[in-house]
């Protein structure tokens, strides 16, 4: 049985962003083994030099389902063009040409509040300032990164050298009660939207709240938001939400929905995973899954309860500064890191993580599976610490018989044939 | 007497939206006399060359309280750091340098629509897209453009040779009831606040509704409008609104209030501009006016209904046009320029402009005078086409007897005084 730990995870995931600093380098220096592909601005090999053949993972079109990096944009000491080190980061651009990782779709992510006006406003205000963020990443690096759009936007930017963004929400809770509100994220770029995180809220129940269902699924407001994403043209996100919810957005929703970043019950049982049963309704569906990173989804791991203290005492801290308070922010984040020396975080590893990605890929297929590892949201495993080892990814799943074409599907293939039909579907059959 | 058009008015405005392409030269070049100050990344003079002292203009910090542009920053074909051509365009990064403008405050323009909910919500979403513009063109020049949101951020970004960046709101309708929104904007960084444009909307009378007052001022929510401005720091100002909101605001909010694009109605009797008593008033309560440019309310012009048919049809054709259709944006903006040619527009002259300028002068004086020529919204005289030509404002300034000191303040020192009150009143007063 797994352990419910929302809340120390969820701490987890705000000290994170608190402490994105690792030692900066020049893009491109210090990776392990050279770059999967050649950094922007780095010329054709020299005369002389005989290049090898690019891997399989090299040939890819690579995108993962759900980037949590944005919530470091807006940390004044991260820099994503820098390369930073994990735990305290996970994704750059150094890093994501070292693993060969195109882009993805990079997230909104909404700390949840009290189901009150007034708390409404305030998530909304910082879901639009994320947006305002992620944007001005690509404006502020137009050779290196590009708004993505539409499904063609994917392979078009790769080829252009450039990294794809696409935008999502995870957590609805923003919206609060005025659906319109969805419209505007869609025309700020967001083309994936999930309803719920650790906690119920106004749409939907989620897999993770103590005090269990409310709504027995999705509320009515819930129905309302299925039904605008799919006039809209946006794919539908069952992470996080209750197994009842992924039923009825399987259900209710007229295009497939995606599973951006979940789990094996049948590996392990917490509720954050999904049993085959599930598995094979989303798939059954046209549906996807993608292949979740975080250590305490992944098995049972040890307690931690010095670590949990200080990092409930560091949130506190965390609490009471001034935004503006930069040196209180970087003295957080060295205390973040020094915790992390003196109580490092139990970790999966990259065994465990292949088991529930093998076994998914077992049920349902490779037309329905791909990677969404919640990096800088909390996952990443030994022996897979960010998105410069993603290769060992591909290598693994070619190890276990699967094909090139397979790779193809899974690294973005079916994430885009889902935001093609959800378009399809907004552009003829939607009013 | 004014004639009343201001729906041609309006459609003018729009148009300006379509044509903003004149011929890209690099920046700095073509420059009529040489530039105020040197381009960003040109040398010192060489080795043998003898500066000129620099002239009165130069050395003073020098903000407009209106640029419209931010309209065109949303049009494809458009380039900032391009110079462009009036009467299309009239701001930009070369223009700015020859006329030695630092900067201002960066419009949020909304054309106004039903006062239904489904209307005020397209409006919200193109308001923050038009923030997010604004916000972008910052983040893709940094060397050039910095955003200000504090009274001291203009020195300090004129001194690093950039162009200051402050925000404000023209028209409240897009916050729709929904005053939370201003916050929301506050937080995108508006600064200053006009509720109302050409037509009574939700929060109060316009000075131009052909349908006259429904509301003998400030609607209950516009004086909550105020009520919020206040608390938040931002700076109202009553340029549109009808002479009876202008005293509600002065009464009602706790910090003075701008009318940031106005003219004097003792010169030219229209309802956009302002008697004398008026001035007082805004005067009195520690207020300042910045003179408009727009030539119909500087003087009466000859009827054009040539022009205004050929532009009513153009208008027409823009209503009917795919946004993304550039060929056909590009075709309607060929066109809006043979109407410009064909049926030039009646234009006002500098001296028109001075007219009112020394009036409102003589009237209130120096402490409660700014500059706010409606760049890109209307505004451009004979002789002072674009921001090229500023310097003549400081000129006839200087011939007309007003000090250094006198051009400082009018330049750039009663518009942040304004800053500093609302700023301050918002970190003490307000709950």
């Amino acid at each position: 049985m797994y352990r419910l730990r929302p809340r120390i995870a969820w701490l987890l995931g705000l000290l994170t962003l608190l402490s994105a600093c690792g030692t900066p380098e020049a893009p491109g220096a210090g990776s392990r083994g050279g770059p999967a592909t050649e950094p922007p601005g780095v010329d054709a090999p020299q005369t002389g030099d005989i290049a090898p053949p690019p891997t399989t993972h090299e040939t890819l079109l690579t995108l993962d389902s759900h980037l949590d990096t944005p919530a470091l944009l807006v940390q004044p000491e991260f820099d994503i063009m820098e390369r930073n080190e994990p735990p305290e980061s996970q994704v750059d651009l150094p890093r994501m040409i070292e693993g060969g990782l195109d882009g993805g779709f990079w997230v909104i992510y909404s700390q949840q509040g009290e189901l009150t006006p007034a708390a409404y406003q305030q998530s909304r205000d910082t879901a639009l300032l994320r947006a305002l963020a992620i944007h001005e990443m690509v404006t502020a690096h137009p050779k290196e990164f590009a708004l993505a759009t539409e499904p063609a936007d994917a392979q078009r930017i790769a080829d252009a050298g450039q990294r794809v963004v696409y935008l999502s929400i995870e957590n609805s809770y923003p919206l609060g009660e005025d659906l319109s509100l969805l419209e505007t994220f869609y025309k700020l770029g967001v083309r994936m939207v999930g309803p719920v995180h650790f906690a119920n809220n106004q749409f939907a129940d989620s897999s993770t709240d103590p005090e269990g269902q409310i709504w027995n699924g999705l509320s009515p407001l819930g129905k309302e938001l299925v039904t605008e994403a799919n006039r809209l043209g946006i794919i539908l996100d069952g992470s996080h939400a209750h197994d009842d919810v992924v039923r009825q957005l399987i259900e209710l929703s007229a295009t497939p929905i995606i599973l951006s970043h979940s789990g094996a019950s049948a590996v392990y049982d917490h509720p954050r995973n999904v049993s085959d049963e599930l598995l094979k309704a989303v798939a059954d569906s046209g549906g996807v899954v993608h292949i979740n990173s975080y250590g305490g989804y992944l098995e049972a791991l040890p307690e931690n309860p010095e670590r949990d203290a200080a990092l409930q005492e560091l949130y506190a801290q965390y609490q009471a500064l001034d935004p503006d308070d930069v040196s209180g922010r970087q003295a957080l984040a060295d205390r973040r890191r020094a915790i992390n020396e003196q109580f490092p975080p139990a970790m999966s590893n990259f065994d465990m993580y292949m088991r529930h990605f093998l076994h998914i890929l077992d049920v349902i297929g490779p037309d329905h599976v791909g990677v969404g590892a919640d990096w800088d949201g909390g996952g990443g495993v030994r022996g897979m610490e960010d998105v410069s080892a993603l290769p060992r990814i591909t290598e693994s799943l070619l190890e276990a018989g699967y094909t090139e074409e397979d790779l193809q599907k899974i690294w973005s293939g079916n994430l885009l044939r889902l935001l093609e039909q959800a378009q399809s579907y907004a552009g003829t059959a939607a009013g």
